[in-house]
């Protein structure tokens, strides 16, 4: 496969230190990817760009990072009909709740797959795209079986003190 | 195809007057879905045998609406890999915030892509649950695009008086 | 003058409800105005048209009302250097806590001149953009300028208890 | 007695910091308990196995602690009528009314006995475990009595500068 | 026994729309009981010989219902070692988050056990006391047990359009 | 006069570093006080004694502290008819709005004069309660005035980089 | 005398709704009040005239209630040293969040003596008033103490069905 | 011209941290401004001042930024018709929001164009006049464009690990 299959955007520079996780968990499932920083109100035209060719360019899922008036997700979502999981990245003084519900609050019509505040729902957003994928790609179903097996298994009975 | 592709499950009779709109679009979209009552408190078992039986039933998505401590998206998300959508049902005293949060807020391993509160997130989860199928059903990718266009060619210009 | 001073632009029909305020008290100032439905995510590429052109059309002051994940403020102001006045309308789960947040916490370079949540928030937003028409315009100084000592004066000294 | 009175679980390891204050109470009035990390989506036969064997094990009380989308102790109190305890642990983002929404929102049928969120609910997790125990324990009424005594003596009566 | 087991106890004659769910229940489930408005700001020497008289007039669980700066269940608690289960009831303003805040936060020392807000939270408070009575009551576990079984059984598999 | 005027209480030692902004303004403006910690829960038996004693022994204003669910201010007030001002500490959590909540949402019958979260709110009650005092007291009404001016020439009119 | 004890000040005609609580309390023990219709912005002046001869017309306490963005309250603190309550009047959109948080926020120097949100406010307003004038009234206060003690003996001792 | 364009104002010197943003972005873009400490509590008649001379000083538009309860940008807009961006300061104990309710909730009549809680919103702020200013100076019209365009031109394609 010569195109990646998820597409990671993200609103800014900043956001890189929280979509990382979805980077690298990607990473760890084998799934292909490509990192992009698209912002919704500095580089409009890139957003456009970016949407109307997803289908075309054979992108299968694309995982959207945004912090505060988080329009990144859902107007994403507004120009492809590729599925888009969105990530509110935590903000300095409202703590993500503004990034939550500008991306979560979306009118009929234009779904955005919200993750949690922060970088679990980075890394959410990555396995919730690795689960999509697997509904056609037996192997990667597999990987991701065996990765949710391993996290249920390195979970000790007993809570240590160190 | 004898099963349905989809599952719509919700956590009582009476998320029903938000979870139609789910399936109302999916009628609209020509998909097949079955719907189910699993309460993930007062029906844990058919929660279990639902999650465990979901991929070998062929399910490809799972839409799941719950309110207040909701329970049943996340529990849903921990049983199986087929992408879980979840709706928060809005609830009397929080307005759904609390269902919002108990169904966003999944710690890493176990995304659920979580969808507005109230009945236009129902309506949502049947569009995420389409362009997930779209992936891989080009006749299904049409018709969204179609009711996507439908949608969009349906905005008047000027806002009117009635 | 051929074109009108102002845009009223909205989201949706649904919206008109509250952004009539706005249009109420332009007529009352002797401010033109047009309105519009551009949708965010319904229409994105009448919202660029209309942010491309607002300069070159002689717009002054758009007045830009949304609820939820409130996106068509934020995105005008992207796409133009009109100044955009923002109104968050009333939602039913969040109240407009979700459409103020969508709104005014946008990043540094694209402000949005946020108003109240409703009604008084859009017959604010036509206040506004009259208090920055005014500034080049002496009649319309005094026209706002009688308005606002009409409000005063209609204060009564007592409360009535019809 | 060769089982322990009261179960101390919780989500993760990470939970542990919060809850061995439960732990350290329990020590403090002399009753018995065991400490497990039951993961409602991690380990969710876990959380079978423990809550229906919770009876037939002569657990009194489980005080369950866990954080964001907190579905383990709701998910206990439906597999066992045991009276379960819960504790909101404080998270990052939203500094743990995720958790205390997801803890306390609970349906008709599946109570949770709620604390505060944070180290002071996990102390008043035993606390009330104790309450409870000493219904039919007069010793452990005595011990609780002297506790509470011994708490209300040591608060001097006038603040101290260092 | 000549004595009831719980107390119902609530702020004012309005909190018992709410509090009569409590009431309701523990009649189904044979749990004798009394009910009293003890308000902790109004009638505060009642609240404290209700508390001092709680562990020698035999009672076994307090269920305290109160809104607003809801003070009554953590007095109670701070009075007596009977556990005291608190219920939030909805305010006009705020919806019942006043209330929750005023009951769940209690300081270390002084556990409320606190349950939803509303009438589902008041019907909890008597199924968490029955399962606290159920400990030393095997009958009474029995028909705890019947009840649990009931509304489990009473869930329909499908939704109902009716 | 034997006697302080303004009784300073706080829920626990630890609300001596918000409340010491009280004493420390008293002091300034040479208002006689007491300092006292009274727990609303912990030392129920202290809050009744000293509620009871207010007025005999002639106390004209109590400014009471507390954090979480904060009921001493309010169950000062519902033991005298002295004038309570109440100061919400701020909390770690839910960084006060618990308290702040606690304290204002008190029922008709028993106010608490609230001020702001934290030391401010603690200054401010002080400053309150020499407002009430100086209603009867025209020397502090003069060093009242005088340190309000001193306030609002101490303000320089430029800010200042340093 | 001649002049009113307390005066009541609203921010306009409709928060007479919430405000006539307030005086009919103050009916009730015969205590002397004017009321006024005084906006922070649509009548400044007024306020500025208002707060400044304050102390010179024997006013003893003010009592403000506003809504939305409430300055009221807080600027007559500004501009008089007479202690100035402040009733957050309930708005549509934030159910009085926003009037709660304008007036109780303010900055150390200028206290507002903040009550609840809503009508229950408003008389807890003319309740503090009365606590203040009873300082130096002993005939008001006896009369406080009266309606005190008829509000606790006003309470049955068992909710009534009707 | 000998007279600023944009007067910064602010409630005290600890807000100049984050309304220096808005003085730095008018540098950038070579806008004239002047700098003050005007605070609506403790300097009053300073507000008043500013507010009855700002159109006869020339005066274009005016930055207020504040914090707490915000009463500033409210207050000024209700003394001027000159425009007024409300910059809400972030505080210690709720983050801004109280700032943000304070300032954006202004009722009918008095606009205050509400910008991002802390420095985004400051420099927004700038941005705001900018755009009001260059709706009549087309030099400065191109410089915003300028810097919009730079703004645009360095978001980079990639995020960086650096």
């Amino acid at each position: 496969m010569t195109h990646p299959s998820v597409g990671i955007i993200m609103g800014s520079q900043s956001d890189w230190g929280t979509m990382r996780e979805a980077a690298s968990l990607l990473d760890d499932l084998g799934i292909t990817y490509e990192k992009r920083i698209v912002s919704a109100h500095r580089t409009p035209d890139r957003l456009w760009e970016y949407g109307k060719t997803a289908v075309s360019r054979g992108l299968q899922v694309i995982i959207a990072g945004a912090g505060g008036a988080a329009h990144l997700p859902g107007m994403m979502a507004s120009k492809t009909r590729v599925p888009v999981i969105g990530v509110p990245v935590q903000t300095k003084a409202l703590s993500g709740v503004d990034s939550l519900y500008s991306i979560v609050q979306m009118p009929k019509g234009y779904p955005v797959a919200t993750m949690a505040i922060g970088s679990a729902g980075a890394a959410n957003g990555a396995l919730m795209a690795a689960s999509i994928l697997a509904l056609h790609d037996t192997e990667l179903a597999e990987r991701l079986d065996s990765w949710r097996s391993s996290l249920s298994a390195s979970i000790p009975e007993h809570p240590s003190d160190d």
